[in-house]
């Protein structure tokens, strides 16, 4: 069981108005609320939307600590966990009874409560008492120690079998998964991986696309012969790749016919992909889909040419700007889904009432209820084990005093995800 | 069965550039290709979405017929009918072939063959080879007599039991039904009805909704407790009365808990609305919900304290311009629903990315695919007769030659919806 040994820590911190993170000594922070934790961090990691700060495009002004995905142990608990908790009274969901000092935890990107509304149907994502790690509100995980507000609904506790999912404690190969999985693949878990999970069940569940799954015709008069899916996916970063792995996973599942084109403008981007599909092995793919990776242009030829001019069932836009979602509706059919899970700018999305009523466009926006999809994700995980994608999605683990020079090199395109190790 | 007996007819014509409509002699349309049928109007009406063309609002130059709703009996087939159509071989819909001179049909306000991939996958109203009744490219139905193009992928035969839904023919009430509903009522199946229920259930469809309906979760982990609808209409016009009924409908036949606001501006639509809903009976009300009549602001209050602050699960925008967009954002929740079925203007949406991002906001835009909602939506009809919903989404009938001081006065708000008689 680790301690806190030292007063300050160091941590990677944002500084206005962009384009400057400085690795500082800084206070390590203590218990502020009851529910509060504090966690040693073991590892996290950069990521897209990460950039989004760093270049100044949100309005932040105050200097933080950046980073949103983490894994690390708890080592600093506040008064309302253990005996405190008394959850069968309060109704505080088990975590906040179970949680203890020593457990290696996994953090979702935002904090949620777990116990309102919006957080026990689901929407973790948008708990309106929640926060964003790394942002102005909330000191990030790049650092040697974070502290994590309403922890009891924020936290993954992968030492407590009660976090994890029904299908994987049934099998009981938990243990064995986690063994086999290193925390730089476990870090999937925070953000890149529920994301991913999301965007595909998003898809998959809307009702313009369930007649394609499950025959059942939404409006009831469904042609069988017309259940051919047709999905692109825009954006070939982790949560991507991700996306087009869960994506995959659930169809070749039930066994369903499938073509989907995955797209990226940057080859070394469309090579990753293409070798995480080759690592999938011919059970992952079925006998019964195509799966093409290309460039936009190829990509609207290869639509065209596969729906006869009629656009896809449904696009994944995992982008985060205009020109992608301009591109998803000129790859998507009338009445096609258009699922986004890109965080946007605060700039109008370039489409009028008319285009989107003349295309008969449905929209899926937003953020991951990330902690919400955990236990779907942590299936998931047992997939990209097997297949190597930690590999393929992780560049390199490095010093988080390089954090800086990584930000640059991250933010030009010239390494792709990183992990920092903040012991090193 | 009637026949065609003069070589000229009255037509209301549009005329460029906006507010002009004159009643003028034209030809009689005659067939010009063979999936064609001449159909000989009874009644039609005018709707509000017509405004947007009598406005100018869209960029139309050329003289053309209005009217886009619209009842009648076919005087006229092409040679791709009955006997030729052989149906079986050429797998057309079955209307190719049982469609007969003399049988009564109602048209949805486009035309669709019945026959590509998105018709049989029940888009009808985005048909590759469709087209709007009462706009440049298709004369519309104020006239006496209209030109139906793939008439037998179009048109919903009231004649023919082979176009009733099955539930209907089941019970074989259809006679009585349709003995029971006078034209003007029918006239509800060309537009209002189908795309009221088209609203509802697209909404009640939703992916975000069903959790809500079925208690299976999606993420998966809901708490049944949670399971309280609460949804906001925006728009008493004719179409807004017609998805708030079908809202009912579902809800109060599955016997689920709701929470409905419907919101108007407008008193008098509004006191329609509240005659409507008296009129259903507590039977179609159900014991389990609770449906108020408001203005926007005060239905902002009633959202907030329905749901102490958190917004409604669904928002139906019937209306079809940016001032409701931004109300339905405003009332809906994070992870909510907006069903938008008004016809919007090519100008952008009100919304940023971030906007759409930060509340998790999934969108429907779009025209109803009538033909494919007609079966549901004529078994509405039996409800709309039982609570005489016909007498108060009527205002009056009238003769065709008033239309242009109608349009006037419907544009001004000083009247509802009107019938023409076209042969008074």
């Amino acid at each position: 069981m680790s301690s806190i040994t030292t007063e300050t820590m160091l941590a990677a911190r944002w500084h206005p108005p962009s384009y400057d993170i400085r690795i500082e000594q800084v206070p390590i922070p203590q218990i502020e609320d009851p529910d509060d934790a504090v966690v040693k961090v073991t590892v996290r990691s950069s990521i897209g939307s990460d950039l989004h700060v760093y270049r100044g495009q949100q309005p932040f002004t105050k200097i933080h600590t950046t980073g949103h995905e983490f894994i690390g142990e708890v080592v600093k608990l506040g008064s309302n966990y253990g005996q405190n908790a008394v959850q069968p009274t309060t109704g505080r969901p088990n975590l906040y009874a179970t949680l203890s000092v020593g457990d290696k935890v996994v953090a979702p990107f935002t904090v949620n409560c777990g116990e309102c509304h919006v957080c026990r149907i689901g929407y973790t994502g948008r708990c309106p008492v929640g926060a964003l790690f790394g942002s102005p509100k909330l000191d990030g995980g790049q650092a040697q120690y974070v502290r994590v507000p309403k922890a009891g609904g924020t936290l993954y506790n992968l030492s407590s079998p009660a976090s994890w999912s029904s299908a994987l404690t049934a099998t009981s190969n938990v243990e064995t998964l986690l063994k086999n999985i290193s925390d730089s693949s476990l870090l999937l878990l925070s953000d890149i991986l529920p994301t991913g999970v999301f965007a595909a069940t998003q898809l998959l569940a809307h009702p313009k696309i369930q007649p394609m799954l499950t025959g059942r015709p939404w409006p009831p008069n469904l042609d069988p012969s017309n259940r051919l899916l047709t999905i692109a996916v825009i954006g070939l970063g982790p949560v991507g790749i991700c996306a087009s792995v869960a994506l995959l996973d659930a169809l070749v599942h039930k066994d369903l016919p499938y073509r989907i084109v995955a797209i990226d403008l940057n080859e070394s981007r469309r090579n990753k992909m293409k070798k995480v599909y080759e690592a999938i092995g011919s059970n992952g793919k079925g006998s019964n889909g195509e799966f093409v990776v290309q460039g936009l242009e190829e990509a609207k030829e290869t639509v065209a040419k596969w729906t006869g001019g009629v656009g896809c069932t449904g696009v994944l836009e995992v982008v985060g700007n205009n020109s992608a979602l301009t591109s998803a509706y000129e790859l998507v059919r009338p009445f096609g889904v258009i699922t986004s899970v890109g965080v946007h700018a605060p700039k109008n999305v370039p489409f009028t009432g008319e285009d989107l009523y003349n295309k008969n466009i449905s929209f899926d926006f937003g953020r991951c209820p990330a902690r919400a999809m955990f236990p779907m994700a942590f299936e998931l995980l047992d997939v990209f084990g097997k297949v190597g994608t930690e590999s393929s999605l992780i560049d390199r683990v490095i010093d988080i005093r390089q954090a800086s020079e990584m930000y640059r090199a991250f933010e030009q395109g010239k390494v792709g995800k990183v992990l920092f190790d903040p012991w090193s």
